[in-house]
């Protein structure tokens, strides 16, 4: 195992004191494993909490800043953090409007998620539970689907309507619908490795690669051998196409970096998507290239469709300031 | 060799297509390879050109935009673009104030780029060649240091000034200025591989790095055992505050990754600079963390440290809006 960290059992201690010193607007709570914007949240601003485990950086705790998160909260690498953590962030985050819990849909997450908010006593919390990976119905950690590349979108999106002052029910109730307006598949050339574990999650042969990969490295849909960005396009898109009409409107389509791909392979299969899009008939109205949701160190890609209307469009170019996406400010 | 590719033929061909498709703002010239702003450089206003050869992105097509770049021209990956492209890319791009070329210290880059400005008639070129990195005073592909991480902030520094509206020789002079005023060095856990040759740059053991890497995969000072974070980070650093002195008034920091590490990693190793900086009493005024001048997909990061003073404060701080730094807009 090669990484850059002084001890597997620190690796997001150590991470989050760089975190702290590379971003003094934001405020780090070390003990809780927590990442809030520098100032509190303004008296009648709906909070919007994410977290998960660690490992998928940007998300979530470069993502906390105006127009998007109030706070983060970090588990261990791919560890639910504990109902502890997010009960400290739920309330340190609440601004007496209330608190959106954005949850991707790991058992452990939606557990710990739920307990958090039933501890929290005195503040109302709402939660939307992302599930927009199409590769299993079912998987290792999770029943039902895998919620990745659209929380993204979803806490960009709802962060701008939070700003802007929409009330809870609202937000929540927005968070549903871009959760239920989109769709993810992933795909990996390489596997993953946990400090923890010191080797990769799982051995993958030279010549193959592992369509619909979960971002812990869980198995997806089928290994099938090397092919070109072209038809690794078409594998990743044909199932979105399929679980969702897209045409008839604008969309929002990211293709996101898992971690150890560089930039001149992502936006090589950007332009592969975007011909297939073309294709058949989908909008591109607004792009994002890049790493936003990673598996640590792996290599391959994965590709989120998200049908939007103008007020989805209109959060979306809502101003943001946060260490992984920032415009407009 | 795994990659998100075609063909290792049209590797750079394929990603200005992603590029054009994901950026409508950019207008790409895929015959010479070159990313333009969308609109012409207005009139009166010095245009900033950068170029090298592919495979460090965002560098250099990535900063194109408001504030930073004019244009960038891509050679094919860690070749230099050829006199032809940077010519039309000089005549291009000039909006009748002159053109800065930025050029990293690479053999090839330099005469390239300085065939192109003899040939440009009538565009009146000032050049300002990088060489901050410390690691090796003369390189596989140089004669003297060669050109690194400096060329991100100058690239953001100069491009606030052109903007701001400084004529061709103040703008070359800052330039200067800022290149004398910046020192980087980097280091690799493991090779990028060349989608043409197929195979890793160069071996490397499971229990060693290559500290002072060239951002090609050249050799650096000296093989050394796989050591702890804070190891890996005073590595970095003594050698570039033994070269210049940083105190006495606010820096600069750039944490860059290589490209195959994971962002958990580079804010770990952003924590340990931090420390020894601050030990050091050398003041961090602003930072970077993330990955903007690559090397394909090695593993490993590099520290950038500059001197600032209020107008290069000024300028960092000043809007920017291109594909790999967005901030003020």
């Amino acid at each position: 195992m090669k990484k850059l960290i002084n001890d597997p059992a620190t690796v997001l201690a150590d991470s989050l004191v760089g975190v702290a010193a590379a971003h003094p607007e934001l405020r780090v709570d070390h003990e809780n494993r927590i990442v809030y914007r520098g100032t509190p949240t303004r008296a009648g601003k709906v909070a919007i909490v994410s977290g998960g485990g660690s490992g998928h950086e940007p998300l979530h705790g470069g993502f906390v800043g105006l127009g998007m998160l109030d706070a983060a909260i970090s588990g261990e690498v791919f560890t639910s953090p504990t109902p502890d953590q997010v009960e400290a962030a739920t309330k340190g985050a609440d601004g007496g409007a209330g608190v959106l819990h954005i949850v991707k849909n790991y058992t452990g997450d939606v557990m710990n998620f739920e307990m958090a908010a039933e501890l929290s006593e005195g503040v109302n919390v709402e939660t939307v539970v992302t599930n927009d990976d199409v590769a299993v119905e079912d998987s290792t950690w999770t029943a039902g689907r895998r919620g990745v590349g659209v929380t993204v979108l979803l806490e960009k999106i709802v962060g701008a309507a939070a700003e802007e002052g929409l009330d809870l029910q609202a937000v929540a109730a927005l968070a549903r619908r871009v959760n239920d307006s989109g769709r993810s598949m992933g795909m990996a050339l390489t596997s993953c490795t946990v400090p923890a574990a010191g080797k990769p999650t799982f051995e993958i042969p030279d010549d193959m690669m592992e369509m619909g990969v979960g971002i812990h490295g869980e198995p997806g849909r089928h290994r099938v051998p090397m092919a070109a960005a072209s038809s690794v396009a078409e594998q990743l898109v044909a199932p979105i196409l399929a679980d969702l009409d897209f045409t008839g409107g604008p969309n929002i389509v990211m293709l996101n970096g898992m971690g150890g791909t560089p930039l001149i392979e992502l936006y090589l299969m950007f332009g592969e998507v975007k011909k297939l899009l073309d294709a058949a008939g989908v909008e591109v109205a607004r792009t994002l290239v890049g790493n936003y949701i990673t598996s640590l160190d792996m290599a391959g890609c994965s590709v989120t469709i998200l049908k939007a209307d103008d007020e989805i469009l209109k959060f979306w170019d809502a101003p943001v300031n946060t260490p992984g996406l920032r415009w407009g400010i």
